[in-house]
């Protein structure tokens, strides 16, 4: 007779497939879908998504498990069911005619979103936002929460996280980024790269492409494509695929976003295969998501040592780099200033548009804030964090797509991301020694060898807080970050 | 009370949405996928093959088919349920597993049809081969027939037409085709164009985007990618997607499947949205479907005129060609000459091509041909219908995919597409007058104007005997082809 525990992973397989063709639509979607295509792909995706949890969610699911936990089980097949047990348990807390509303109102609501960021007008895109975060407050509700229910949405991204402990890492962490962003005024600011040239597309595709191999990404099991957001999608275990966007007067600009989804890919490929269960969710946590495209991004890509490195690589395609050294383009990339958008931020000033945002989805998840506040509170706490104010909605409030699509409790860990990055990058230099040396010489596999074996292996089967206790052998430590950033800059600004 | 018309209306757009998944999938496969993907990819796609089939050929369909012809019908809606009942009736034919197997081992054999190319070996490919003609054999035996299995495979493609009918036109086209042949062998032969220069892909990519807005292709609906076997895709009823492939040192080549495909596209998009009932089998036949791109291509594409409009085109992208003009170029477009690969040939030698093919495969569905026996016969049969020996397997037996993913009775459809697009074409001149003053001024609209009317209307409510007397007023006539042929080429070679 066969076993429940297989039964139930033929029973998985089947929902993962489901998953692949979830996960297509939507990379289709982002990249090539003709855009007479939308009103259709909706339906269809909607039809997928439904399909899916209705298999997930079945009797049939808890049934296996239920039947599964009795037998006496392998190593694996423990993990295995760990792994589906949590998936079913938090995609059951919701009831699922509530995840089919949030899916159809997110679309709908992103579509508002869109239109509402190219017309510079948040009071089009207000009614849909506040039936987003209506939904999202529900869904708190129903997910359950011991302080407050924002914890509740927070716990979906970053598991057993919770506000009050994201607050503490503030409280420390502001003042001395404060005080290592007003050190940094006393020293010598890089001055920013502007060649006048165009940079055909095509090229710049070829030079991406270059860095992605460069860090192991195995495009026989991926690809690069363009969108406007770049993203990084998992279509099936060996079918992980990033997406950047270009600036034809800037090649520099696009590796940043290209080296970051490399990361997070690197991560999604990395993980073994008896630990790919699902398509989705593969990781620990968003934020050690993050620190993986965080690690690559700014701990390799904006190092002196990979300038050194690129150099060649770089100036064989555009050959008028050549007027600049390496060392001018590695302080260029290592400007540290206030500014308006999120996503183009320097690694210090960054941790406050995500301070801003924690504050403000908190307080709109535990009722404290209504969305018609937003557009005013927005600007006020840019004005008290960065000391700048937005000339206009889309280049503020406007600016993120995140809570129009329902991702209320994801800002935090694109700041946690950071904290552990810095944490692994420090002891990744205690396990391998000088890895500077071994950027230098582009022995990334070195680097990635170390993920792979400290983060990467564990799959989803530990959270965030057991899988940096295990590679680093402490808990989370600001400290780290700190150091690391206070080394870096001072040696960018000459101090 | 709703009517059982409506409910088969969603029952049948339920259905078409999986119909799109499936479509998706196997674009992707062919364009973006990387190879790792490959196994899963074959997993996916029997899963959605079964979802398909399941919903199609349940006992709801077959009840709300019979209950709806009860009803007072509109014409809209008995057109409907006609093209639904077809479909419903064809799918029938054949046992559920064998289609969901037979998705399955395509997808398979696709790969290893590829691999095999590329290592020019086809014994590594023959495994793969007999387990899909062995399933072809069965699927035709499900499907029954009069005379031979071969017949209930050719009528998949082209609706009503028997193996004996083909080889009817064969015997009438053959000594023709020779005679005309090596008529222009007493003429001047064009040189083939040759200008040692390398063309960027990104350069071609943008002159073949060109030509598909000139046709008509609306990119909002559609777009262009690379594909090593150029094919149209339809993914929704507002998402019909071409590939092409290029040679690096010859932009002219890429031209002509280009032109090609954006001929299918056009008609997958100019079915009006009330015979758009499936996503797949919009068109009377696969033979019609290729009147429509060879009217494009060769008809349109390689006539004098085309060359006349589209030079300032060409030379403004690639300025080289302002040293030959376009008469020359015409020219070298329209070589006839014996060749190995069937999508490079010319018009009259491509029907060799076919001959040869169609002979084979009916062999292998009959059972008086085993695949061992292919790459002998082949070479034999090359010998004699083109009086070539191919030096490998890849640009001999290897060089199409159709058997390797089950597409047998197929080829013979371009032939007859060839034939049905020259009597298209000749009603056409009758009814609109100076289609070569259309072509010269690049007014497209014209020609596809007369074609939406008078063919893409239908969409798959007629068979192609039905479509091409309601067009033409008569049945097949290989005059016209001849006729047709026999200026061009006689004009091409000065006689």
């Amino acid at each position: 007779m066969t076993k429940s525990i297989e039964k139930l992973r033929a029973h998985i397989k089947k929902y993962s497939y489901y998953e692949t063709m979830a996960a297509l639509l939507s990379w289709d979607q982002h990249t090539y879908m003709p855009v007479k295509s939308t009103e259709n792909r909706a339906e269809v995706a909607a039809e997928i998504t439904e399909l899916a949890l209705t298999l997930l969610l079945s009797e049939e699911t808890g049934d296996l498990i239920e039947s599964a936990e009795q037998e006496t089980l392998e190593e694996q097949d423990r993990d295995f069911l760990t792994i589906v047990k949590r998936e079913y348990r938090d995609k059951k807390k919701v009831p699922q005619d509530l995840q089919v509303r949030m899916a159809k109102e997110s679309t709908r609501a992103y579509e508002a979103w869109k239109q509402a960021k190219i017309n510079n007008n948040f009071n089009e895109f207000e009614p849909m936002l506040k039936i987003i975060t209506d939904l999202q407050r529900e869904e708190a509700q129903c997910r359950g929460y011991e302080t407050e229910p924002y914890d509740a949405l927070l716990d979906k991204f970053e598991r057993d996280m919770k506000a009050a402990e994201v607050d503490d890492i503030i409280e420390k962490l502001k003042p001395r980024l404060l005080e290592l962003v007003s050190e940094l005024e006393k020293g010598k600011k890089p001055r920013r790269l502007e060649t006048g040239e165009t940079f055909p597309i095509h090229k710049q595709q070829e030079l991406n492409k270059e860095i992605l191999k460069l860090m192991g990404f195995d495009f026989d099991a991926g690809n690069l494509s363009l969108s406007p957001h770049p993203f990084t999608a998992s279509i099936a275990p060996q079918d992980v695929r990033v997406t950047t966007r270009y600036r034809e007067n800037d090649p520099i600009y696009t590796i940043f976003p290209t080296i970051h989804e490399g990361g997070h890919a690197l991560y999604e490929l990395g993980v073994p295969p008896e630990k790919q269960v699902f398509i989705e969710n593969l990781a620990a946590s968003f934020g050690i998501h993050e620190s993986q495209s965080r690690f690559w991004e700014n701990m390799v890509g904006r190092s002196l040592e990979f300038w050194k490195f690129f150099f060649p690589t770089l100036t064989a395609i555009f050959p008028v780099f050549k007027n600049v050294n390496y060392e001018t383009l590695w302080r260029s990339v290592n400007i540290v200033e206030p500014s308006l958008i999120r996503t183009s931020a320097d690694e210090l000033t960054y941790n406050f548009h995500i301070m801003l945002r924690f504050e403000l989805e908190r307080g709109m998840i535990n009722g404290d804030i209504e969305t018609s506040d937003l557009p005013g509170l927005w600007n006020e706490k840019m004005k008290s964090y960065l000391d700048i104010q937005p000339p206009n909605h889309s280049d503020g409030v406007l600016q993120d797509m995140h809570w129009a699509v329902g991702l209320y409790g994801y800002f935090p860990t694109y700041m946690l991301g950071n904290l552990y990055a810095a944490q692994l990058y420090n002891k990744m230099k205690q396990d391998i020694g000088d890895i500077d040396a071994s950027i230098l010489s582009g022995r990334f596999e070195e680097l990635l060898q170390w993920m792979r074996r400290e983060v990467h292996v564990h799959g989803s089967l530990y959270g965030p807080r057991e899988v940096l206790e295990k590679a680093t052998g402490e808990k989370l430590n600001i400290d780290y970050f700190m150091q690391y950033a206070g080394e870096k800059f001072r040696r960018v600004y000459d101090l």
